[in-house]
């Protein structure tokens, strides 16, 4: 028998306590039974994207299948990301998702700028999520990534704990490699819209202590400084 | 009158000498004629993507902008970032293109692995080309990243400079954040394919001297690394 039949990790948002049993979706059946040809007496890994880690039996293998919990293991997060984007152009905020979510970030904040609003983010929700999911899965993460509704730049900074360390993406700031990434706790990157924030909005940010980090030596594209600053935070390794 | 009339570059591969004079193509006059409204006598900035910055002076809006080169200051790089990657999963490398532009990487060289070819190159090529050109002006570079065909690890091992610093994207590396970037001359990253580096090769890749660094707490995609990395090396900005 195998050791971890799957790859990826299988995604069970309510999953019972170990000796508890539980019939899985079709989307993580027809991966397991499909994709990675599991049988029953096979182990997998899964989570419920709220920190635990199961090792999961397989028990059946009919259309749906169902598995046992062998063991679990819950897990604090010692460092959170926070990203608070505002709107890139076109789809792009769909790939930015999906990598944000790979990198390991914890809340995702979509942000109304002055100079930029989301539009049509609650069309766009329900992908995110299957985006966010999948790069879980794939990532091995035990932590889904939590993906806000926008709200102003004053409610998004509002809504950050207090005790995080802000950064904001500006090409005039220190080099990002001049700066640790926080080793614990939480932090938050700020990242202005498509046409950037206006003054208005800068003296708001600054007035809230966030430190200016450069990521390149040009200017970036929204998504592409979300990113960077998330790969960023992420060079910090810290296991999950 | 603007200082500058356009906020993106424009790219003219054949930049004649100041005082030179050249009409632009059809897409770098459609961009200062119909998106940036330029008029005789603006002035905006140029590059040949080879490390020229000029300053050019509109002088006919006809169909096509004729412009003429007032200054023009050369630069040598004094840092450059060569990214050696595997074939991702689908239509991935595309943004990866754009994304590593904008990065301002300056050699992108696909990689053919045991586990993984480069399919459709050929035809990609043009496509890289034009995410390329548009990152270029996009994040205002002199440079224009460099498109390589794809080759065999061991060729693409060969033909970085000898001078230059070899990381691997591994998960079981060191912190990236524990490594300074090179604040100067040649680095190289390399990622392997969505399946993942053979052994062979990996015996091949640690002969040569790489060295491994975690660029996150858990596994990414080819794509997401290959930008995670680029990130970790812009984040040692040196203006351009």
């Amino acid at each position: 028998m195998r050791a971890d039949a799957a790859p990826s990790f299988i995604l069970i948002p309510e999953l019972p306590d170990p000796g508890g049993r539980v019939t899985l979706d079709a989307e993580e059946s027809h991966y397991l039974l499909r994709v990675c040809r599991v049988r029953p007496g096979d182990r997998v890994s899964g989570t419920d994207g709220r920190g635990a880690l199961a090792t999961l039996r397989v028990i059946e293998s009919g259309a749906r299948a169902e598995v046992e919990v062998e063991a679990c293991l819950r897990a604090q997060r010692t460092r959170t990301a926070w990203v608070l984007a505002g709107a890139p152009e076109g789809e792009r905020g769909d790939w930015l998702v999906e990598k944000l979510a790979e990198l390991g970030v914890g809340i995702f904040q979509p942000i109304h700028c002055e100079r930029g609003r989301w539009e049509k983010t609650e069309a766009r929700m329900e992908r995110w999520r299957r985006l966010a999911v999948a790069a879980l899965r794939q990532s091995r993460r035990r932590h889904l990534m939590d993906l806000r509704s926008p709200v102003s730049l004053d409610e998004a900074m509002a809504t950050i704990p207090g005790k995080a360390v802000g950064f904001l993406a500006d090409p005039s700031g220190a080099p990002a490699a001049s700066i640790p990434p926080p080793a614990a706790g939480e932090a938050a990157g700020l990242i202005g819209p498509a046409a950037g924030f206006s003054e208005t909005e800068h003296v708001s940010i600054k007035s809230r202590g966030f430190q200016s980090m450069a990521l390149a030596d040009s200017r970036l594209r929204t998504e592409t400084a979300a990113l960077a600053w998330a790969s960023w935070w992420a060079s910090g390794v810290a296991r999950d």
